[in-house]
């Protein structure tokens, strides 16, 4: 990998170069909506492409607070929304805003990869915590040897990338309660909230008891819509906390394209059923890659939501470590996937590999074609 | 002001609230490329919405290079172009990257409201070097006097917003000799290129002996195409330093929408009469204001580039400082203004006011009306 490149970048990278299948970096070939895309281009004018507020848009604010309302039971006022220039933006500004050198700050592995980078420029003094497959529990025990008096602030994910874990309110628990004796504040990672399967609803880790005033909760609008390039993300804190976040923001982005937040805002406004139908279109994905990798040998590890599955190569009886079976096989067999030790920073599991499903089903069928060729 | 609030946010607010005539903000209100928006609309398609490369688009990476040869005779290649979200993102990215806790900065007063924030935030140490009207000089004495052995960076802005001054290379070469003489990295916040006028050609800092290599330069399409809102910007640098850069801005952004990366593209491509006809209507646009102020009995000083101009209050016979006249008028007299001291962080100049002239005849007419009522 060449240095200054994440994984992403690498494999998609390789992908192009080799004209193979990207099963690796998370975007989607299909399933956005079409009237959200038609109306960020009717709101494309001169006059309206000029600085919108800081803070974002007030109709984009206002929709964020709704949606959390409906979909999530929060209540919120559009005050303490702040629109970002996507999802890493917000993390970004939450971490830069909220760690002061020599903070130590609870991480848990894997972990997203900007998120030890931040906390390292910010200052911060990262404490991991580590899970692994084939259940990625979290525990009490875990959690409180990582604590000292100087920690401040928890990192975390969920619906979990790339552990594919939607974490159940008794695992948040474990984290409110340390959250709350040890008055850390939470940056909670939830771009993929609306994507959970089986009939399965995302918890807020800001719905826990004593979280609401204590918690930055992140999300995408690229994530929920499926247009991942479109960088339009917000977060959600109560207001001295968003208060500080958006002084951050201010001077890393300033600001975001006003018409992609009206779009994004009339988005957020469809009702149940679109996001219904939304989840069921990427469980049919999940479901048929599953299959066929099953058909053709692998064992696949659970998928409890995002756009990810992983399978499990020794179990699949590959002998090869996560790395080089991916760098193998976006040459040899045209599909590029992503070894999940890149997201660890010490003690890598090394033998799990990382595939997108957020494909139209000739993709995956390529994609498993390719990995077939691949045994 | 509001904490957490910028100058041009505040006065952008009591406009709205006021229903005040906006002088205030950078934004224009006329002139943007129809073309330019249309190409826009066109690229906004779902498989064109996924994530571009994290270095920004070929397209755009190319043709930023290919402008800067055809527009400023440097010699680029497209590895060498990293593509921001706005040039906010270009300045934090590069701050980030290339500032090492302890480093000294050199900055010169008055500055762009981010460049002091994100210095302190990457834990340098600022070192001022103030700028004063009318003249706004800068001299190799006060260079001097402010670079220590432990300075690493400059960061400078031509032309200069607010002083409106088109720095010409003889004030440029005593950057560039300090910057030599005392290995210094300069960033030059060049977004301003194409808005100089009455004849005058933009001189970019990397242009002058020894400053290739350690110069990252900054542009902004939204600034080169009146399209402010479309947060895409960018960064030029030799391959070492942009790299360096590049790691930083990945977690920052990670990228910017596709479609306006594609837009700015085919913008920086239109012919030199394209870039005339807009600077002549923004000199037109200066020139208005600058009569209708000389009329109602202002006294503006000089603006060689920019979107702006300043008056000289107590020489236009107002006995009142920058803040509280502006206070004053944007509710008395219906015109926002930014009173310069805000671009101060010590020693503040008190007694200018600048005034954005990007402006349609009307809008410009009717804060002359304001401006007149509020002598
Ligand atoms: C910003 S590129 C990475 C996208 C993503 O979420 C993933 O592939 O994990
Ligand atoms: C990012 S808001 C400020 C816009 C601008 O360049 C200015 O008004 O100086």
């Amino acid at each position: 990998m060449s240095p200054g490149t994440t994984i992403f970048e690498h494999m998609s990278g390789l992908a192009r170069a080799h004209g193979a299948v990207n099963l690796g970096q998370g975007f989607p070939d299909f399933g956005w909506p079409q009237d959200v895309i038609d109306k960020a281009a009717a709101a494309l004018t001169g006059a309206a492409s000029q600085y919108p507020p800081m803070r974002g848009i007030p109709e984009l604010r206002q929709a964020v607070a709704d949606h959390y309302r409906a979909h999530q039971g929060l209540e919120l006022s559009a005050d303490e929304v702040i629109v970002t220039s996507g999802a890493t933006e917000a993390l970004a500004a939450a971490l830069l805003a909220l760690i002061e050198p020599g903070d130590e700050v609870l991480l848990f592995q894997p972990l997203y990869d900007s998120y030890l980078p931040m906390v390292r420029r910010a200052g911060g003094v990262p404490k991991l915590v580590r899970l692994a497959p084939p259940d990625w529990k979290l525990t009490a025990e875990a959690i409180e040897a990582a604590i000292t008096p100087k920690t401040r602030l928890m990192v975390f994910n969920n619906p979990h990338n790339p552990a594919a874990v939607a974490f159940d309110r008794g695992q948040l628990q474990l984290l409110a309660d340390a959250c709350v004796r040890h008055d850390l504040i939470a940056v909670s990672d939830e771009v993929w909230e609306h994507v959970v399967f089986d009939g399965r609803r995302h918890v807020p880790l800001m719905a826990l008891p004593g979280m609401r005033e204590r918690t930055v909760k992140v999300g995408s609008a690229g994530k929920i819509f499926s247009l991942t390039g479109w960088k339009v993300g917000w977060l959600v804190a109560a207001p001295g906390l968003a208060e500080r976040v958006a002084r951050s923001h201010q001077f890393l982005t300033f600001t975001t394209p006003p018409n992609l937040q009206t779009a994004a805002a009339y988005g957020l406004g469809k009702d149940r059923g679109y996001f219904d139908d939304m989840r069921a279109a990427l469980q049919r994905s999940r479901d048929r890659l599953a299959a066929g990798l099953v058909e053709i040998g692998y064992v696949p590890l659970a998928s409890q939501g995002s756009y990810f599955l992983s399978v499990d190569l020794p179990v699949s009886g590959i002998d090869a470590d996560d790395v080089s079976f991916c760098e193998r096989i976006v040459r040899e067999a045209g599909v590029a996937a992503i070894p999940v030790s890149a997201f660890y920073a010490e003690d890598p599991v090394r033998h799990v590999v990382r595939l997108c499903f957020a494909k139209a089903d000739a993709t995956l069928d390529a994609g498993l074609e390719g990995l077939a060729r691949a045994r």
